[in-house]
């Protein structure tokens, strides 16, 4: 995905409010290198990941063949598990890090699919043991970036691995194995359907009775509607194992916090659905859906795990964590029309009328410039007209003129070309005037 | 480089100072894909640069063999001159752009060397023509920059390829190769030494007479003191070649806007002996130096082109541009002691002294953040003592604790780990005390 300036503007943007908002929450920042060694990227990985990988060589290594020493990270998990490992004894635990960076997979070029593309990842990693209480933590500030980018209303859906297990020990699939299989199957309702998943639960392959499968599609169907509501369907599921006790006590435990985060019932749903892909996931998991365009499917995904770093270090790291994939958040955005192009970052230029008011005009700018104000000069005379159309093309709010008849009345004119509106404001007060403005747009588009 | 969460901090806090200062100057930012065509991003380029490139191939054409099609970029010249001629129809002219990302050199490990870098670049490209206007633009930014960085005092070194040329052409170095060899020996003046240059200019290679090795010599090793002696220096260069009038032109017109763009004096200067070791620049080109530690170099260099993208488009694309190799720079700073860690970009830390109180410490948070106040929340009650330890160790200032004594009284206490203070404040004022003093701790720093 490459932008022009102002889509460029707009996803800058977008990446802004989720850093300042895992800022907020108190998420340092990490940045590692794009190399992995190749022999840490694939140590934990399957086939498929396998094959998408980019490897790296410089010019030397490529004449001298063999295999590649050096990858590009596929996404921002396994370069954290190296860096805490790696920085172990120099990092408070629990740690909290954010990390925005581009990660690579060697994807056949698709639409909508990107070779590259940004992850905003937070995670908190604790050592030896991590409360259940930071598991509320990660609704909280899905809550706060997604309601600040405001792109409509939407649901944070949660659920438990251990619940999900617990729940299928009842019913007889005690095996850890055979519940993995079972839980992907059920991951692919969203997708396939229930009745295609409930011919595959009681076909060849699984072999479940029909009364079984019957209970585990009921079951994944599950979504609450409420906040009491979620509590009363974890009451629902009545005693079982000890591994569906932790679960729902750790989900009751999350939606009680989430109350006291002061995220919106609204906002959250018990989804028994949702199981997530991975492996690695053991407790708490998460996706989040905008309300009125499901179809595009999870926006910002996560769930506890319960060692990070097993193939770097002895110690163990639980951990709970989301991830933001922001390139392919934007481009869908775009394509369901919720995200327009934005205005230019720059925020006035200045006109030039007559090539004796330049240092006029970059006087002006400079005062423009130390309060704070993005702004461009016309360093060259041209047709004022063509300088409107300039500003107006390039998404330029404001044009400031200050010509000859403007000089001798010590006053500067201001157009405003959203508005459609021009004013005339005395030559020390326009930073102060323009100011008001910009901040009176910012607040109007909640920023 | 890779960087613990502190230093990591202070280096974000660079790259936003850089940022924030392209912006204010109506630069439009731009990201392009990691990966170039290998075919496109050899085009120019000679052999030293291609041992360099870093190639990319999937798991697939790995196997395959053969000629990787993709490489990682070397720098951002490369790509935005793809850019510009890709999107030539849809960009408006001059086009101002800022690109900070991060660039790829095969270079063997080496202290203080790096195969992955920040470049944080500007440039402004016209259509067919740009005056020289632009070129004045550019110290004005990088005044800006390195003002707000505070790093100490900084000169911008000025010069001119066609004034160079021109003064070559008067001593009978007329031959354009033959100017190019004595430019780039005279470049290496600083490293190697006025003596050893000289050597070269007189000896096999060259055969210059001693007289002109002595006027080239003195030449190079003109540096202006002031404003006025730096138009008298080019007064003193007397009349010569069409291209040395040219040359001199420039100079003054770039000299008499930094002025008006209220650059002072003391932050630029000539420096004749500057001639860039690219041989693309055509007119103007700067080195920045900091006046107390000329050894680190130039921390921020560019120039004046002809023709940015020939090899893309038949379009004429003259433009001017500047460089900050962030990473590098925020190395040596470090190594200079200039810069420190930063202190957290955490703020606040709610305590926590009774798990009965988290419900309070989660709504305080939530105000706080809600102030745009970056806070932490201690989720579990430990020792008071090991909660200060860990803000102090985190570098986190204010720490906010909020028991029982406080809240029979409805107020909060603030501990300021910097001033080594305490105080109460009621609690509905917490939020606007707390923004009174890190604004102060904003203005003091210069932020």
């Amino acid at each position: 995905m490459e932008l022009l300036p102002r889509d460029q503007i707009a996803f800058q943007r977008m990446l802004d409010v989720i850093r300042r908002n895992y800022e907020r929450f108190g998420f340092l920042p990490v940045e590692t290198p794009v190399f992995e060694l190749t022999d840490v990227l694939l140590t934990k990985t399957g086939g498929e990941t396998e094959r998408q990988v980019y490897f790296v060589q410089s010019t030397g290594a490529l004449e001298q063949g063999g295999t590649p020493e050096l990858a590009l990270r596929f996404d921002l998990t396994v370069p954290l598990a190296r860096y805490v490992a790696e920085h172990e004894h120099d990092l408070a635990f629990p740690f909290r890090r954010y990390q925005m960076q581009r990660v690579y997979r060697g994807e056949r070029a698709q639409r909508g699919r990107f070779r590259e593309f940004y992850q905003c990842d937070i995670d908190v990693i604790g050592k030896d043991t991590l409360s259940v209480r930071y598991d509320a933590e990660m609704p909280a500030v899905i809550h706060a970036v997604f309601s600040e980018l405001g792109i409509g209303p939407f649901t944070v859906h949660l659920n438990n691995r251990k619940l999900l297990r617990g729940f299928f020990e009842g019913l007889g699939i005690a095996e850890g194995e055979q519940q993995m299989l079972v839980l992907r199957e059920v991951d692919k309702i969203d997708k396939r359907g229930a009745e295609a998943v409930r011919a595959t639960l009681v076909g060849d392959g699984f072999s479940l009775a029909d009364a079984v499968a019957d209970k585990i599609l009921a079951f994944v169907q599950v979504r609450s509607t409420s906040h009491a509501d979620a509590l009363a369907r974890l009451a629902a599921l009545g005693q079982g194992s000890e591994m569906l006790a932790q679960g729902i006590a750790e989900l009751r435990d999350v939606l009680e916090l989430l109350k006291a985060y002061g995220v919106p019932e609204k906002n959250y749903a018990l989804n028994f659905s949702i199981a997530r892909g991975l492996d690695y996931y053991t407790g708490t998991v998460y996706e989040t859906i905008l309300d009125d365009y499901p179809q595009i499917g999870s926006i910002c995904s996560g769930g506890r795990y319960e060692n990070l770093a097993s193939s770097y270090t002895k110690s163990k790291l639980p951990g709970v964590g989301i991830s933001i994939g922001a390139t392919r958040l934007f481009w869908q955005l775009r394509e369901a029309g919720i995200l327009s192009t934005a205005d230019s970052s720059v925020e006035v230029l200045v006109g030039l009328m007559d090539e004796a008011r330049l240092g006029d005009s970059l006087e002006i700018a400079g005062l423009l410039r130390a309060g704070g104000i993005h702004t461009e000069v016309q360093l060259e005379a041209k047709k004022i007209a063509k300088q409107f159309q300039y500003a107006d093309r390039a998404g330029i709010r404001f044009m400031v003129l200050y010509g000859e008849a403007e000089a001798e009345r010590g006053v500067v004119t201001v157009k405003d070309l959203r508005r459609q509106e021009q004013f005339e404001v005395p030559r020390g007060e326009l930073v102060a005037a323009l100011k008001v403005e910009l901040e009176q747009q910012r607040a109007l588009q909640g920023r």
